[in-house]
């Protein structure tokens, strides 16, 4: 009898890697709860579908309800011998339209996606035409009121950086207890903050080593409220400096981030060839 | 008292013509339904909360559930005297976002969105791409397998030109009794019909004086069966000719087509500068 087919014997599980995008907007978020549709708890299901493994699906962070990902990564423990082209073809088949698996492939055991993960890119859309076409509402934050562009410019490049990003992130209720017994750092470094227009939107590109929870659409309020002159490019320095959630502008919709990418470092995705199906 | 205000006299109304665009993911297509959200029954719906009037918009032509528009048009009367900017701003606070009037004006009172249109423009995309983005898949039909496009673009041609689309036309149960007592001819002239490749998609473009129900779609699910070589762009003229729905291919989904445009001869629009409030 092959050790790897018996039940009775532990069986040799290897890491995988996979790169996902979604449209979020029908799930409540990415993390698995009773009686609700979510990315992980969808992806949990197909990757019991096509193996018969019940595991689930780490990501390298989770996104809120009607937040979308381009390039979202997950990792999990499989003991399924299943060539990595046909486990992508047939999570595929699987899952709803509204999410698909770009790339699945074994990593090192090492491997997690949210532990490993040294950056992550986000993008968010603001549509400024009158009329928001019925294809765009789901993915931008329609707003027609006049902004001062240059103004938003500015302040993004301010928060280029280290900085303590308190003022910028929610209150996280699963992180509370542990926070009260130990601080976790709220420092993350900007690696790059910018608004470009294209077409009929504005868009903000953030790159950094880490993000708060809220920390990009609670950004993107207070760029948003500086176009509008409730602050000035200046102010964001004193935001940051209050480390206080009330000094920095509203969280912006959901529905206009997307997040892109997801940095590790190069050798995390190195297998040899010969372990490499 | 003012006549306009009172109940009790028949007020003046006037015709107002609407184009609208729309995801159709969502409804159960244009016509009005009990217990189905449709798009005329949202229409009808903003109407009234906007005016008071009960009044049922008249279509170009009905749209199946999933079809999409970009410029269809819609035509009813009013009684209320509103400026269209306001008229078209308030329609679109009150309906959701997936239906938004791109334009409302007053027109003669002979205008009808359906009677009065002598052509239409619609659009079949195809995703070509193996993984869909989630963020297209609404919008196309994803269809991953081996095609012959110049047959499929030599096939389009064949059927530009006057010819009697029975062999293309859904029975309609609508229009079964009607046609019984008077046949109804299922003559159309055909314009343009082509073809491209756009990024990773294959579009089908076309442009004629009507369209029978599912005309376009059984159109496409037939070029796509030429694609495959299960038909030659010869039998199409021998399909045209057979007259009979079972000769040509299965109907391509919904999701794919888009209602592009709908024409009407220009002096329909025209109102004298003093009837336009």
């Amino acid at each position: 009898m092959n050790d790897l087919s018996s039940p009775a014997l532990p069986r040799q599980t290897r890491q995988w890697k996979v790169i996902l995008s979604y449209d979020g907007t029908d799930f409540h978020g990415w993390q698995v709860q009773p009686d609700a549709m979510t990315v992980q708890g969808e992806l949990q299901q197909a990757i019991e579908r096509v193996t018969g493994e019940c595991v689930l699906p780490q990501g390298s962070g989770r996104t809120d309800a009607g937040v979308h990902a381009l390039g979202q990564v997950a990792s999990f423990p499989l003991a399924a011998l299943i060539p990595p082209s046909n486990f992508l073809r047939a999570l595929n088949r699987t899952l709803p339209e509204s999410i698909r698996i770009l790339s699945a492939e074994p990593v090192p055991d090492h491997f997690h996606a949210r532990h490993s993960a040294c950056g992550k890119s986000y993008e968010y859309r603001i549509f400024r035409g009158e009329i928001c076409p019925p294809f765009l509402s789901r993915y931008v934050y329609a707003l027609n009121w006049p902004l001062d562009f240059p103004a938003m410019q500015a302040a993004a490049t301010t928060v280029v950086g280290e900085h303590d990003f308190t003022s910028f992130a929610a209150t996280d209720p699963d992180l509370t207890h542990r926070q009260q017994e130990e601080p976790i750092s709220n420092v993350r470094t900007i690696l790059s903050s910018q608004w470009v227009q294209e077409g009929d939107c504005f868009v903000y590109r953030v790159h950094g080593n880490g993000f708060l929870h809220h920390m990009v659409r609670n950004l993107v309020g207070t760029f948003l409220a500086v176009g509008r002159g409730q602050y000035t490019p200046q102010d964001i320095a004193a935001i940051l400096e209050a480390k206080s959630r009330p000094a920095a502008g509203p969280t912006a919709p959901a529905r206009g981030l997307f997040l892109v990418s997801v940095d590790y470092e190069v050798e995390e995705n190195i297998l040899s060839p010969l372990e490499n199906v």
